[in-house]
């Protein structure tokens, strides 16, 4: 990030085929900046030396360089949601992973494989089935794994409750069996659906305190539970106390998107990542540009569609990235999108041929950063409207 | 496919990591069979010894080996939605390639390239400003670039409308300008939104009849237009008559999906395309299921969200690919997959995790093939639950 120089490298964006995926470097930084403060204001006020440790999910960038970034910046360990995620992250010098997809028996030999490399990677489970495998398939290999429990907070998927009887099972079976029992992690997902921030709040002491409780309810069984990690993008950046919580996780933070912005957590302003794309014509009558990001670019998400609004396939900017209040994508084929006013209305008989002219190259912002990053192999992380670096993003499994 | 070596050969999908993009060959074979079949019967009606050729959209599959099972079938040429798909499909020996979407000039160095390599690349177009684009580019390379204007039949995109004067504008500046104006081409994607023979079948005939009369006014201008080409997977398998078309495109038709099913032109038991998925836990108080096919495995795809019946993420199968009616993935986040009733009811106490067990291999049917096959880097071709080959397919831009 050498401001002098940003203005004499790097290809402009002209020069770019469409559709690509651009991330805008200094709104990355920014994000990344902004969480690694919020935790350590929490710090200050639990007036823990300790802290709080932010582990960031890789899954959003799959992208070596981003998660540098975020390690830069202060982050320790990642998240993962596949293991492939985990081997391409060790494979690019990152140890401490947590892997925070429920495993089942026929993952554990590639676990095996990836710890025997010395990769300090972490499993999660949520039952005694998985549990028991883990434990059989440990003993079997002379492998002590590394397990937190997945707690359910908020109902929206996987996890034991905190006053469950299960809790207790699956914590005896692990440690009892010879398994590290490291603690408990939840994830509240369904902060997704909120959009106030009382109910952020709310929500994420809701999550805190039930996290909270069930390594409690471990400890008090004599149990080892250290630790205690929480957290999604809304949360993490909605939470007013973290007491007890050891470590945060969240991801879709580092780009944001349109769905996060109906939240409430960020600005359009904020949103890192973009696809750009070429104006390939018109249907003038109809108020139609037509460009070359359809859903295979933009992906099928439409996050927004049942949100307090509604931005079909993504918000249409200039190609510096402002927004053109009122544009969104109303349609999407595989690689056609229609541009249109998000109102329905009409534009001006020739209006949207002169106001989007053929060739013309715009920045469409997605509705979900996650699985818009997904249908590309590369991004292209741009300053000042020029690509400074092309980093590679891995897909599959 | 020798039957006598199919049990003997590959990898029982017990071994398959999941989840995994599968290929039940029979079907495949038989929906390439059935659409050649159809193209015959309608060569036949018409007693017409030229005939009409069939050129498979490649876009749904991006597989060089699901195209060779396509023209070793019949298939005349293929179709493209990128260039990125031209140029991988000519590395593999196929020359006789239509892009499919409008060409802009930023694009035209990169199809000069692939025609200066031998590639029989044609072009599509469906304005002046493009159009003259086209002229300039290829007059000042000396290249006569093979366009067809691109038509517009039923609204949904795309085209200039069949009796709109732009027709005829655009017909000579490509034709006095020098370039190769082969014809017409139209895809009524509106059909799509259709759901009984009538009207499929209606839809047909204004996709050909639009088609037709745009290739007759050009004619009655002296301009040539030797290709008329229309298409659609849905109006393909429902037109009546083809007279005047010369040449017929469709893609999904190769694997079909949930969203044709509803359409009413295939069956559940004609669906190539599955996700194969593993249980990896429950919340059997509420019905669930969780599997490790999310979006990630599955696409944002909900395109029978507003069809006549709704099957959330997929349709869920057993590991040979039977339906499992009834059950369908009623929630997806990125790497977990939500199974439960699509009638909402509550599956018994115990009965989702005793019918679903942990570690259970399922199959998954998708709503769309083509988004559903994009979110993989290979297929596995399979055969009486055996992994016969792997197939690479390939994304990007």
């Amino acid at each position: 990030m050498q401001e002098a120089t940003a203005h004499h490298l790097g290809t402009p964006l002209a020069q770019i085929d469409t559709p690509a995926a651009l991330i805008e470097l200094p709104r990355m930084q920014r994000n990344i900046a902004r969480m690694q403060e919020r935790m350590q204001e929490r710090m200050q006020e639990r007036m823990n030396a300790l802290g709080v440790r932010f582990r960031p999910h890789a899954k959003t960038a799959k992208c070596p360089a981003v998660t540098q970034a975020q390690i830069a910046a202060g982050a320790q360990g990642i998240t993962v949601s596949t293991l492939k995620e985990a081997a391409q992250f060790f494979a690019h010098g990152i140890t401490d992973i947590l892997y925070a997809v429920g495993t089942v028996p026929h993952k554990l030999p590639q676990v095996l494989a990836l710890r025997r490399q010395g990769c300090d990677l972490k499993i999660v489970t949520d039952n005694i089935a998985a549990a028991q495998a883990i434990v059989d398939f440990g003993r079997e290999h002379g492998e002590v794994f590394e397990v937190l429990i997945e707690v359910d907070t908020d109902g929206h998927r996987s996890g034991i409750k905190p006053d469950e009887a299960a809790l207790i099972t699956v914590g005896r079976a692990l440690h009892n069996g010879g398994m590290h029992l490291a603690g408990v992690m939840t994830h509240a997902g369904g902060s997704y659906d909120l959009n106030t921030p009382a109910a952020l709040t709310a929500l994420s002491e809701q999550e805190r305190a039930g996290c909270v409780r069930a390594a409690e309810r471990l400890r008090a069984e004599g149990l080892p539970c250290s630790v205690v990690s929480v957290g999604s993008t809304p949360t993490a950046l909605s939470a007013k106390d973290l007491t007890g919580v050891t470590e945060v996780r969240a991801g879709v933070y580092v780009f944001f998107d349109l769905v996060m912005h109906n939240v409430g957590v960020c600005s359009t302003d904020d949103i890192a990542l973009s696809v750009l794309t070429t104006v390939i014509g018109h249907q003038a009558d109809k108020g139609w540009a037509i460009v070359d990001a359809g859903w295979m670019a933009m992906s099928r998400d439409r996050g927004t569609q049942k949100q307090s609004r509604d931005y079909g396939y993504g918000q249409v900017c200039d190609v510096e990235g402002q927004v053109l209040d009122g544009y969104v994508l109303t349609g999407a084929n595989q690689e056609h999108g229609i541009l249109s006013r998000a109102d329905g209305l009409l534009a001006g008989a020739d209006d949207i041929a002169q106001r989007f002219p053929l060739g013309m190259q715009l920045r469409i912002l997605p509705n979900h950063a996650c699985a818009t990053g997904a249908q590309y192999g590369e991004y292209h992380a741009v300053e000042n409207a020029v690509v400074r670096e092309t980093w590679v993003r891995f897909g599959g499994w």
